[in-house]
């Protein structure tokens, strides 16, 4: 990692929108050493009167939806109406040592290389306190350097959508044009959790298939509950390879926004997911600063591993670890 | 509250099917008094090797849906296949001085009165560390007395749902005969968490409306993934009211069981409910260990005032919070 900066040199160059530094700044926030975590606390102080005013955005979709090509596109679609695009990737499976910033430059190569974009790769699986505090902080850093659209995408991977839904606005579900069939390989909950849903790939020789998908979606979401928001959601049509269906879907956005804000739930959503970031915070630091002692830690492994066998019940085993306190 | 009992009068009243001793062993289990816990503890290990042979319902719906009319009849119909019942309430609305002791055994009066089964009302909302967690416990209580199907009722209430699906094997939604009209009030997420869905109600001038529902629902069901059981919901038509439906209810429950029995993911959820139970348990056990001490209560809610109003960010008031460790 490269030599840390001083407080004020990190926020100038965000503040100034010097990528460079931003990613800096990011990897800071990563970091799991002290002094860096010390620093990276001051810095998002520092920058906290210029966030908040970005749409912060959720994409996900199983793999093989398309989702790079999309978001290649979309984002170039923003850029035309002028906004400033970070994206910032969640992918738990990926380690920065595998080369993932290569892949996520290289599959979204418009966006990288345009000077009002900004494309992050996913910070490493073993990054402290889990991807989706550091992707939180993240998403400050972009806003105070004057992004003024952060899209996070997901990958169908683990935990990772519910924990993303808790750090965006509005969320968005990417689907293939094979309704009906048991290939959308999207995992449970996901669905409900959208704002929005877009069928990519409506191109060529699949356009009939993404008609009937989404007949066949706008059907069945008249059955579910109305979003947060008072919303139903939608479905849309789009071609992320053709770059077709986009400004329809920055529309949509940009009327759930609107009428988010009108009823008070956008505020309301953002005030609850700090109210969960701030006791999410005291939960983890405080099992982090109990299992950081090593006899603990064993302890903890050792208990768990009765309780995976049987030997031992959940609640007598977490006794047992806490009156070692 | 009643004086405490020793733990082998407690462990023999349960084992011989005792009610009353039942009962007075779930109280122990939801009293926050330390002495009490630590009996709760013992008698609960005691019981161990006598709990896990049940079938754990969970039946959920929105309120008018009939759930009381509905668990009573499904009951006895449990009962007439030579089944014990016991029925526990999740209602983080209710609070015991309130009455809902009764409330919850007039409304099912059929097997409130029966021999072959047990009807427990809610636990209050301020039990200590969650009514999930005493839930759980109750379960197992009324396992060890040798109840062979345990439903636990919720309404559609608070986080109860997320809650009781990690408690119980199947999951279960009733639903009221009036697809597509924005009245069922089914929250977010319900829909993708249930194994089987049940259109109640289907009796009389509501027939034709349950079997339209019905068919809306299957089809829409269709889109969804797999549940972990690698099964699809079905949707089944009740009426707790006639007592029509129920044993092709027993049946499709008993083919999911068997079903999940042969692929190994019975026990699969629920070892991992188990690892949940462990890992909460830690979690509740610091913050509540933490938040005990008053002044650090007084900080904590001070502090998350502070996030409320915007005034700190909230990783930062968790970092104040735990550096006053």
């Amino acid at each position: 990692m490269a030599r840390r900066l001083d407080l004020e040199t990190y926020f100038q160059g965000i503040r100034q929108g010097d990528r460079v530094i931003v990613s800096r700044a990011i990897t800071l926030c990563e970091s799991s050493r002290l002094e860096d975590r010390e620093l990276a606390s001051a810095l998002l102080e520092r920058c906290r009167p210029f966030t908040g005013q970005s749409i912060r955005l959720g994409i996900t979709g199983s793999p093989g939806v398309g989702k790079s090509t999309f978001i290649n596109r979309f984002g170039m679609e923003l850029i035309s109406l002028d906004h400033n695009v970070a994206v910032l990737a969640i992918d738990p499976s990926s380690s920065r040592s595998k080369g993932s910033i290569l892949g996520d430059k290289t599959r979204m190569d418009l966006l990288a290389h345009h000077p009002q974009a900004y494309v992050r790769p996913s910070p490493s699986a073993g990054t402290l306190g889990g991807v989706a505090a550091r992707t939180r902080e993240a998403i400050r850093i972009c806003e105070a350097a004057g992004y003024s659209w952060i899209i996070v995408e997901t990958v169908g991977v683990g935990q990772s959508e519910t924990d993303v839904r808790n750090l965006v606005d509005i969320f968005m579900l990417l689907l293939l044009p094979n309704a009906g069939d048991d290939l959308q390989g999207i995992k449970k909950g996901i669905m409900e959790m959208a704002d929005l849903l877009v069928v990519n790939k409506a191109d060529g020789p699949s356009l009939d298939a993404a008609n009937r998908t989404k007949a066949l979606y706008s059907q069945a979401l008249r059955l579910f509950p109305v979003q947060e928001f008072g919303l139903k959601p939608g479905v849309l049509l789009a071609s992320g390879l053709e770059g077709k269906g986009l400004s329809g879907i920055v529309s949509s956005l940009n009327e759930i926004k609107n009428h988010a804000i009108g009823n008070h739930t956008w505020e309301k959503r953002r005030k609850n997911q700090d109210l969960t970031w701030y006791e999410d915070a005291i939960r983890e630091g405080l099992t982090e600063r109990f299992l950081k002692v090593e006899k603990t830690h064993r302890q903890y492994e050792s208990l768990k591993q009765e309780v995976i066998s049987g030997a031992t019940a959940p609640a007598t085993a977490a006794a047992k670890l806490l009156n070692s306190l």
